[in-house]
């Protein structure tokens, strides 16, 4: 459908002014009509690359799990304390510039077929496979001490805490999420693994953990 | 509103027919013309009793909530393994028993504000105190060590899990909650507490968490 540059623009311009819109309003408050209107174009053009809301939610969730993949496999494997951190970091931070998804996924996804399957396909085939990579690097490096179920519990548990983090802390904070949720959301992940940090490393973690320690 | 015996046992009627259906076919899927259907009553006789079915919902939270504080503070302090089980499969039954609220909560409280205060207020007026008194018990006891800190995270933890876990499996599970949910949940929220048992107890404690690891 895409077929030449100023196209390819204006269905690129249609997909970042959605973002924007969805952050900030809140993606139930923002209709088609609004996106054309904020872009200065009519809603017909824009129904000529997406046909509903949904079809772009969809798109940025590719776009999200295209930079997730990059970003989170690309900087190679944890090793030590602070490649463990920077990842969790990298990863809310990643969630928080897609944060409209992540405010009230269970909803999006049960609207839409196409966007369930893309998020368990994801979740499953992924994301699974590299914070695995991660758990047992750092395993292996002693930075962790960990079973095999402790592993897979742990893993199992951060997924749901991450998939649920921006809703839950929005609804601690009057509906409202602020840039302070990913520091909430890393300490509480982080939380997950600190039992397991071998006692050369746990000084080392103790302070990073505590840096994340915000104010509500 | 209720004068009368029979008012109250036809109050009484509505509530507990619109928990069934609401559990059996998802509350999204039940109206109130449903729910009247059901018990051989006509709508307007319904409306008499409540407005919307936020309105049942709500005093289906309630009731849940009355359950919930008489059930787990009634039945003492944790103070060994056992009791420590107890208190958290007691806490996934009643969860059970009102399933379709857990299913999707965020939804509902979107929906009504009413509800929201209420889950609110009962999350960190009622269920706050009474975990943090069982963590208190269990650390005197010797049956954990924690710090301050790790109580503070692990309770957050599990109340995070606990609020969506209901929600999180049916979308591992085709949309489908079955009783194993229960003993799913069971072992994520155990798996928090593992890496604190003391060393005396953790073969009891293990054993506890391997009858609760049920097949998918």
């Amino acid at each position: 459908m895409v077929k030449d540059l100023s196209q390819k623009k204006t269905y690129q311009k249609i997909v970042a002014a959605s973002l924007e819109l969805f952050n900030q309003d809140g993606e139930r408050h923002v209709s088609t009509n609004h996106i054309a209107a904020h872009l200065g174009i009519s809603p017909g053009n824009l129904y000529y690359y997406f046909h509903n809301k949904d079809e772009i939610i969809l798109q940025l969730f590719k776009q999200y799990r295209q930079e997730s993949i990059e970003r989170l496999s690309s900087n190679g494997i944890c090793e030590d304390i602070g490649m463990m951190i920077d990842y969790f970091q990298s990863a809310f931070a990643l969630m928080w510039h897609y944060r409209f998804l992540f405010s009230d996924l269970t909803t999006l996804i049960d609207r839409s077929d196409a966007l369930a399957n893309e998020y368990q396909h994801f979740s499953q085939e992924h994301m699974g496979p590299i914070i695995r990579a991660h758990f047992n690097s750092m395993i292996v490096a002693g930075v962790v001490q960990m079973t095999e179920e402790q592993v897979k519990s742990c893993i199992f548990n951060i997924w749901l805490i991450t998939k649920y983090w921006f809703s839950f802390d929005a609804s601690l904070h009057q509906g409202h999420l602020t840039e302070n949720t990913q520091e909430r959301g890393m300490v509480q992940v982080l939380s997950l693994l600190q039992p397991y940090v071998s006692e050369q490393y746990l000084n080392m973690f103790n302070e990073a953990l505590n840096k994340f320690k915000v104010t509500d």
